[in-house]
């Protein structure tokens, strides 16, 4: 039973919204009457972003809600798609006549409940377009693929297309180009724990880690013995490369996030690692960012995600985006 | 023995700051033969900020470099201060003719180093002055406090300061008047480990917490059950307020930092009850961080630090700052 710092599970997910909200000083608001976060102010004539998924992912998607960012998320149960409900009122309350458009996960229960909620919002007169994060190459290319950490990424550029004035129909083709250039794979090395029990989200032996695991335990590419950090990123950035080729003078955005309980110190190490191997084959790296954006609980591990950055996706993502909330320097 | 992704541990620190380094995109660079990162460019006739402490803590201190912050951080190895040598190579890298302000922690192995060094300095002609973090109400007032995560507000006060043009008489000052404005107190849930060997910094029973605790495991005010956020956070406060007198009108920046391994859920539970808390007595919270700006490893536990703005911090607050370095929205 591992100890956490929270006071009825039931309760987590609305208290988890209020501390967000205090945390962001009157810029985050709720959707009345669901577990979602708002702007308090958004632009008129905007297409509307609307992101969400489980909880317990903490900082995403909450945190990416903010000039630039998102214009709401809707929040799940820990580990559950938000549903339809929560996301239709989110989509009322955030739109402004030009459409809203739907990122997140590619999980069974999210696409649903978006489909769902997409639905809701034609009947109410809403225009609704989607572009899913699906960017863990441990799954064969296609349908299949899950959002992990290049989630951030897509949000990110989703976020900057919208606060350009674009029409949804830009916006949409703008996020799935970014969605196309997208790449994550993620080690496991420690099993977070369901806040709701204590018991771990999965077992692993002593010195086993599990390469492309996802978050929540689902199937990954390989389980291996533990090594050391350089072996263990050369073998992670071949089966990316191999799902991505990168030619000498690309450009890339490289995100080495912690999946809950990895240390700087780690990230940091395994940063190095990556950069040797982009230096040697003569790819540029744009921008980097290192640390929590998407978490499983205290989940040990990490994943490295590259976003190819052409001259479009290069000038969505150097724009200006404030996450209104807790990490800043 | 807990896996960590590392290569030879004796290169930790060495490989950490390659992998800083690469992360900051040509505005950091290595002090030559020592292990300290320093500011690509420093303004002329600016007072130089130098902070610095063990390593494996990370983000503190080696993050917190950079424009409105400091100019240079000096890296001991893991949990051991730096060397007078290398805080002394780092001072003489940084300064500009206008003295060099050292902030660090009221650890006895820091301060013995650091008062080396100032000697090398003042052999070498450079003057230096000291205002060491102080924060943690967990033991009696007066020297023997050490610093813990509200080091983070006092490196950003005294990186104001020194950005302002002030002399080092008066960036000591201000820095100094910080010090005595922040108060930190940290619970411990579960240890984070030595990368070196794997083991735990310290043993806590399956259902018990200890409030107080320092970051290696040094003792703190009191053993306990483990006991719901709310009740723990009301504790906490308590014994802060008890330290630390607020009165209704009083205005503070507010820090839930987590110390290695809790969830941002966690915190934004615990960040929830801090405001309710303070919103009842009264007092304003400015501004507010969450997130790990002070670990011990994969420390599982969180601390609460307050610092009181009066006019002239919350000026100093206020003044932009970038770190340079990989936590960006």
């Amino acid at each position: 039973m591992t100890k956490k710092a929270i006071n009825n599970p039931e309760r987590i997910v609305d208290e988890v919204i209020e501390g967000l909200i205090f945390a962001a000083h009157g810029r985050l608001t709720k959707v009345p009457g669901v577990r979602a976060i708002m702007r308090t102010s958004i632009e008129d004539g905007k297409v509307a972003l609307l992101i969400g998924g489980g909880s317990g992912h903490e900082p995403i998607y909450t945190t990416y809600v903010g000039p630039g960012f998102a214009d709401a998320a809707a929040c799940g149960n820990i580990f559950a798609a938000p549903s339809p409900q929560i996301i239709f009122e989110a989509t009322k309350a955030i739109q402004r006549g030009k459409g809203v458009l739907y990122v997140y996960g590619n999980y069974e229960g999210d696409v649903m409940n978006f489909d769902v909620a997409t639905e809701m919002a034609a009947d109410a007169g809403i225009e609704v377009k989607h572009a899913r994060t699906m960017d863990d190459v441990s799954l064969p290319k296609g349908e299949s693929r899950r959002g992990i950490a290049g989630s951030y990424f897509q949000v990110k550029i989703a976020g900057a297309a919208c606060a350009s004035g674009h029409s949804l129909e830009d916006a949409q083709r703008v996020t799935l180009h970014a969605q196309q250039n997208i790449r994550s794979l993620s080690v496991a090395l420690r099993p977070g724990s369901l806040p709701e029990t204590g018991q771990p989200t999965f077992t692993l032996g002593e010195d086993e880690i599990e390469i492309g695991m996802g978050g929540h335990g689902e199937r990954g590419v390989a389980r291996r013995k533990m090594m050391p950090a350089d072996q263990l990123v050369d073998l992670m950035m071949g089966q990316l490369v191999e799902d991505f080729p990168l030619k000498r003078g690309d450009r890339v955005a490289l995100l080495v996030d912690d999946l809950g309980a990895t240390t700087m110190m780690e990230l940091l190490i395994v940063n190095r690692r990556v950069r040797q191997i982009l230096d040697q084959t003569g790819v540029t790296v744009h921008d980097t960012r290192i640390g929590p954006y998407l978490t499983t609980q205290e989940m040990a591990g990490f994943s490295i995600t590259l976003m190819r950055l052409d001259e479009e996706l290069r000038h969505y993502f150097d724009r200006p985006a404030s996450n209104e909330s807790f990490l800043k320097p």
